[in-house]
């Protein structure tokens, strides 16, 4: 795939090559190959919705390279209050800058933005469904410590039903047939069409609803958050929450290989005790979002290939 | 004249030199032959009344030529809360910078902080007042169509009453006695002491109160929003409103080389379907905010002449 | 002292070759003597709690020098409305940045950051604690019109129980056993741990309720607000006041040479017919925050030594 011009907008527009791809590029990235790659394109982001960590992490990697940036962050818009559409607003930034990094509460707005602009629209969420470039990073971290994505063995956590970012992992690592747990409450198990989709795309699967129940050895646990509202009782979430709380004596129990992963921010679905073992990716794969986005802003602004 | 350390604060300061000098500059800027010439520089963006296009466009400007850019937008700003003057915000910030962008809800606040400024202040709006960058840009969005802007008929649609960049640019336009036609409900007429200020410029000036009264050709239909806000009577405003509302019907009307104008955001004064014909300038006026500011940016700082 | 990799937290670590250090380093900086050295580097300004000046003064200064600046300020900052602690806030940013400048309510904030972060952290403010930059000013602006500082005499005017920057730049000075005079009504003393500690440090203390008691000539009045809320009588409030006002007449009084000094902003505690003299120092101050942050900042990434 030629990612030059072109938006970025859901994972499920990407084939094997083309992760392959952005995990090469961010890999070669990291390693300090390119210099000021960026220097004299402009990125906007625009966030319809405030999101510091995604925010911050796309406007470093541009002012590392070299390059500007505009933008604005939730509560500061108000041509939309003005009643202007998005259409309108999107048409007039894209004359303003190189590349467009777009949050919004509302899903598809991405792609309709994309359809309108005459840069690149990269998605940063739209709603509850796509954020690429988180993708991106965790598979790029997978991909530091595991020579073959398709051997590796990763368990999801938690809130397997309503978790973006669980559905677009899930995904992009059934292209590689990884073997893959699915480990969740009954009533946040992870969607039915979804499962399917990746038993025919080769990823043997197996879902438990405890930790304990795991018969198999995995590589990796991908943890999410379990949110209060899903609950209508308190001491139902109580109980289940803490069922799914990972703590030193769970990554005993799952064996000392055993990578902790999470997308960020988390609450205490892990204990901060965690932290400091050298099992806990998390960081990692937050810091690893600087390398990947700029993998993919060099990418699409045709400066890597 | 020479803008090198000037402030723009007024259409009215400008004579027909001045306006083509960044009629000329704007030009040269947007063909490409200055790179890099805002370099080393700093703009603060003084918003204390939010404007993403603006702030954004001005930004951008900046950042394509090497500038940095510092600067808030309205909420944000915190020292005033603190009982801080304004004149002591001015003179602080413009130890910050080597210019200032500034817009301001009170009428006269631009000119008030040149005074104080030890570096030059681009006035981005004050009130219902001035925003001479808007005009430029107008002009030079013409003068890319028109070899000669004293031959240019351009009439003005809807609210003429208070629209700020309608006044701005009649009065331009009458520095090069271009024929005006003022196209507007009685309540909302162009007011009277302008008109009469046209026209001893030399503009003639043709008063009518409905699209179809034209009874010459026109180049430019200049559009702005009638706004509910000036109605008592909301049957009477929709009835109103349906008059002065540009659609494929009316593009038609005009002739086919028409060109329809609009300073954005729009709500519906524009049927969407006009945006996909040719006639449609509103979005390059938008964008070309960036080469015009450029110039004017570069022209103040002392770094185009 | 080697500022190298290191945080920046509170005056109480300095000693007097590290406050020597700052102010020559901000001479030469000031003196145009190094060009463009932050190029390559990001600072990450988190101002959990707004503060225009200081983070425009910071990011100014970063820019000039060819730095990146990403960051937030106050309102629009919400992992933390998430749940998220602050420590995996500043783990995650810290990856994200070469330095991080940080405003927090909360006193000890900042140093907790630093012991987080993998990058410096420099305090611009945590609480009613410190704001170590904010002396380094003065400090220098001192030593721009005083050659030694042992030397100079300094009254410092007004609410000296509350305020942050009196407590710090008095400590500073007593570093150098400058004679100091404390000028406050009762209420508002210097609090007594401090002024002993000042003593211990070698500096000569004078206190008095009233500038007319001052006995021998000062060089310098450093003023500061009295805040209505500290008193419960508002006619009290008024009275006392009034008597810390300094005017034209004030600064007659205490002779040709005196300089007036303050952190900015202030309401009415000194006159505006007092800024034309050229007694006052205080906007010269605030724009010396952009040599003296350009030294701090060249100085912890390693860039001037």
């Amino acid at each position: 795939m030629d990612f030059a011009g072109k938006s970025i907008i859901s994972i499920r527009e990407m084939d094997k090559n083309s992760l392959l791809k952005i995990i090469e590029t961010s890999n070669r990235v990291k390693n300090g190959e390119y210099k000021n790659f960026l220097t004299g394109k402009v990125l906007a982001t625009l966030f319809f919705e405030p999101s510091t960590r995604t925010r911050l992490s796309f406007e470093s990697a541009m002012r590392y390279m070299g390059g500007g940036v505009i933008g604005f962050s939730g509560t500061e818009y108000t041509s939309i209050k003005k009643g202007e559409t998005l259409q309108d607003t999107i048409m007039t930034v894209s004359g303003y800058c190189n590349v467009i990094v777009m949050r919004h509460p509302v899903e598809g707005t991405a792609r309709l933005a994309s359809e309108i602009a005459i840069v690149p629209v990269i998605n940063a969420g739209d709603g509850a469904n796509q954020h690429p470039t988180q993708t991106f990073l965790d598979l790029f971290t997978l991909s530091e410590l595991f020579a073959n994505l398709s051997d590796v063995r990763v368990g999801f956590l938690g809130d397997l039903k309503y978790g973006r970012t669980v559905h677009s992992l899930a995904y992009a690592l059934s292209l590689y047939q990884s073997p893959l747990w699915f480990i969740a409450p009954d009533l946040l198990r992870m969607p039915e069409y979804l499962t399917q989709e990746i038993k025919e795309n080769g990823s043997r699967v197996h879902e438990v609803d405890d930790l304990e129940r795991l018969e198999e050895h995995i590589d990796v646990l991908y943890v999410t958050r379990i949110q209060k509202e899903r609950f209508g009782d308190m001491q139902e979430y109580e109980r289940i929450a803490g069922c799914y709380r990972v703590t030193k004596k769970v990554v005993d129990m799952l064996g000392k290989d055993i990578k902790i992963m999470h997308p960020l921010p988390r609450v205490d679905e892990i204990a901060q005790e965690v932290d400091e073992l050298e099992n806990a990716l998390y960081f990692r794969q937050a810091h690893n979002g600087i390398p990947v986005r700029q993998a993919v802003l060099g990418l699409v602004l045709g400066r890597l290939d």
